[in-house]
């Protein structure tokens, strides 16, 4: 077997056996096949797709290229969630404490983001101290003990899936639907999880734009999951404006908190409970919906769901001052409002302009060693529907600098679409496989 | 301006400007712009194409990454031809000398084979002492006294190709018409010619299996030449039975020979010719086939033609004797003669089989390092549409040893198919473009 006659399969549109797909990603892994050949493949992939077969096979080959996570000494059922990314998503910080309380382990191995805002890694540090680097034994104490434990992808997790993905954005590979999948999946399911509920964003502010990319995604992702004899849900949720009220690292945290504590904004809210449901509801801890919703709003109700939030927290060594007093988190010099140049309805918070305009701001990254201020971002925005009088709040700018405010200015007032008519609220979730 | 961002768009299917091919190949040339993301670019063009703007494009900018050959101080026309190569396609070394003798001079950069039989290089070094390295002096010397000169690619000429087309065999990139294209003519266009006299092979024992196939790909090597300012014709020929009568190195110089002083086989003769009087015609010495036909007939005749050869040969320090004495020449200690089983019509000689025969007898390589054996192949070959007895002769094979002898045996035999009925002589020439 030459590495060249895989590829030229591939490239033929031939699909791939599971016994050239392992010795093509282990010979990458192990450095013996170079670059040049897997960025290759990976554009023929890119141009030829891969059966959903094929998909699993790489998935579960990338997955076992490194270690995987023994929760085998964890009794209770392990659920997982992964959204596919967007602006205002804080979802797994609220929704991994809140479904821990009810009793299902929440394994959940998060990344960083790139050209938009923090990712869920970068939000948890904007609390002081919290570490996202646990090792192996100190992630499974955290789950036995807490619930839950949120940390970043470790050197021995899936190294198939590093390299490969430094090399996909150097080489144009990177919006491939199986190699997508199988980068998300080969994480995950090496988490040991028994279940896993997806949510994949389809919009303005998301990877996918369209409703037919992101079915195929979602449709991709499911298969996967089932072939790997996992359960799984996927949802489909709209993507056009801002999750929230809050885009930025630690303003995203102070909303997170406000959802814990019952009084977050109605779509972050309704989304962390819906995802959570599914997630009661595939441990097999709760029969249907109703009943999983009743567990959840009494976990935040009771405070259990803040205080596993807490408990996790500081098990990762974070300051749970910041928590208690959130004006402790950070927190940024320069503010500025923006506001409604005329009365009425918001029509539009066009998610992908929030997006750069936070970014401005300094809340995110362009390359991956940029970092990124915690305290940088936007509060109080405006959502769709909702009146809005002559001059009153749209959205409320966070910086370092009167500089990065004025820069990201323009791009936020032009991000809001106000109409006299009323504007009703658009649907959230867009779809459920 | 980022790799990226080029491989990016031509993924898209998007027309890439001289200015991005320019980057990129002079990035890549100097090891800026690293293997990994060439393949992926290189797969990229594969399934996007080119347009004949963009091939000329890339044509240019490969040949310009290093040396040209300064003829500017030859006065004479300057014409090459160049084949795309089959089996038996000896032309190149009759055809130099011979139009040489009518006053055209030919700088010819030739090739080594690869997975068939030797290339025009490995038949020259048959030739005890001959050179193929000659430096750039030497080389415009010879083309000053003799006419012409059949050299290799050095290392200043063309040093993006030679990068290039060793990534393209690991990566299955090389049947991409662009690349294709783009890696011929960068170098045939780097040896200062006027014209150029294109010969596409079609069939069993060529690169290009059909005629569409070989059609589009004769297109795109005149656009380019066309492009860049230069005379040029094309002919597609026919390649489904050996051309000639021998297939192996020092066996096709002696074939060589006799195609110079008039005793070749009709075949090659005839192709030797037809493209000779194409060169004559485009340099300019004869005004149409006929009169350019006479002049090339009479250099074979006056023995002019053998001439140009010799004085050739021995610049290159090539031994002289074995010239005028062919049985000089290296030959095998081992020969069997494939006989008909039935008597009748040669209706096929598969060209693939007998060059795969050619290379279990030795005659070629399968890898670069590989040493091809000279005096190892095949002559006396029967062809299509002659009549056979049985238990008459229709290929003599030669080796080294008769273990290759026996494994080459049954793939020769399996070549031939004998009718009852007549069988008409299959045209050479396909096409005229």
């Amino acid at each position: 077997m030459l590495p060249q006659w895989i590829i030229e399969k591939k490239r033929n549109g031939e699909a791939l056996s599971a016994e050239e797909l392992a010795f093509f990603v282990s010979g990458y892994t192990c450095g013996e096949i170079p670059d040049y050949q897997m960025s290759a493949l990976a554009m023929a992939i890119y141009f030829r797709g891969m059966s959903p077969a094929e998909t699993a096979d790489l998935t579960r080959v990338m997955m076992n290229s490194g270690d995987l996570v023994d929760t085998s000494s964890i009794t209770q059922p392990k659920v997982d969630k992964h959204s596919t990314g967007g602006i205002g998503d804080k979802i797994s910080i609220p929704l991994a404490p809140l479904v821990a309380a009810c009793g299902v382990v929440v394994p959940m191995i998060s990344g960083r983001g790139l050209g938009i805002t923090g990712g869920t890694l970068d939000k948890l540090e904007s609390i002081p101290g919290y570490r996202t680097d646990l090792d192996a034994a100190a992630f499974l104490a955290t789950l036995r003990d807490c619930g839950c434990s949120l940390i970043g992808q470790t050197e021995q997790l899936v190294p198939a899936d590093r390299k490969l993905y430094a090399l996909r954005d150097v080489t144009a590979t990177v919006p491939s639907i199986p190699l997508i999948v199988a980068s998300i999946m080969s994480k995950k399911l090496a988490e040991g999880i028994d279940g896993l509920v997806l949510d994949v964003k389809c919009g303005c502010g998301a990877f996918m734009r369209t409703r037919d990319d992101a079915r195929a995604l979602a449709n991709a992702l499911a298969d996967v999951a089932r072939a790997m004899g996992k359960r799984v849900s996927v949802f489909i949720t709209a993507m056009d404006q801002p999750l929230g009220r809050s885009v930025g690292n630690a303003l995203e945290i102070a909303e997170s908190l406000d959802i814990l504590s019952g009084k977050g904004p109605a779509d972050s809210t309704e989304l962390t409970l819906m995802l959570g449901a599914e997630m009661l509801r595939l441990a097999g801890v709760a029969g249907d919906d109703k009943a999983a919703m009743s567990l959840l709003l009494d976990g935040i109700a009771s405070g259990a769901a803040l205080r596993t939030f807490k408990a996790m927290v500081a098990r990762h060594g974070g300051d749970l001052r910041a928590l208690d007093h959130p004006e402790r988190l950070p927190s940024a010099p320069f503010r500025h409002s923006c506001t409604a140049p005329v009365g009425g309805f918001v029509k539009e918070v066009h998610a992908e302009k929030i997006g750069q305009a936070c970014l401005l701001l300094g809340a995110g990254r362009v390359k991956t060693t940029d970092r990124v201020d915690h305290a940088a971002g936007i509060s109080g925005l405006a959502k769709i529907g909702e009146k809005v009088s002559r001059g009153g709040p749209l959205a409320i700018l966070h910086a370092a600098t009167k500089d990065r405010l004025a820069a990201a200015t323009p791009l936020v007032e032009s991000a809001f679409v106000i109409t006299p008519q009323p504007v009703s609220v658009p649907p959230l979730i867009l779809e459920r496989l």
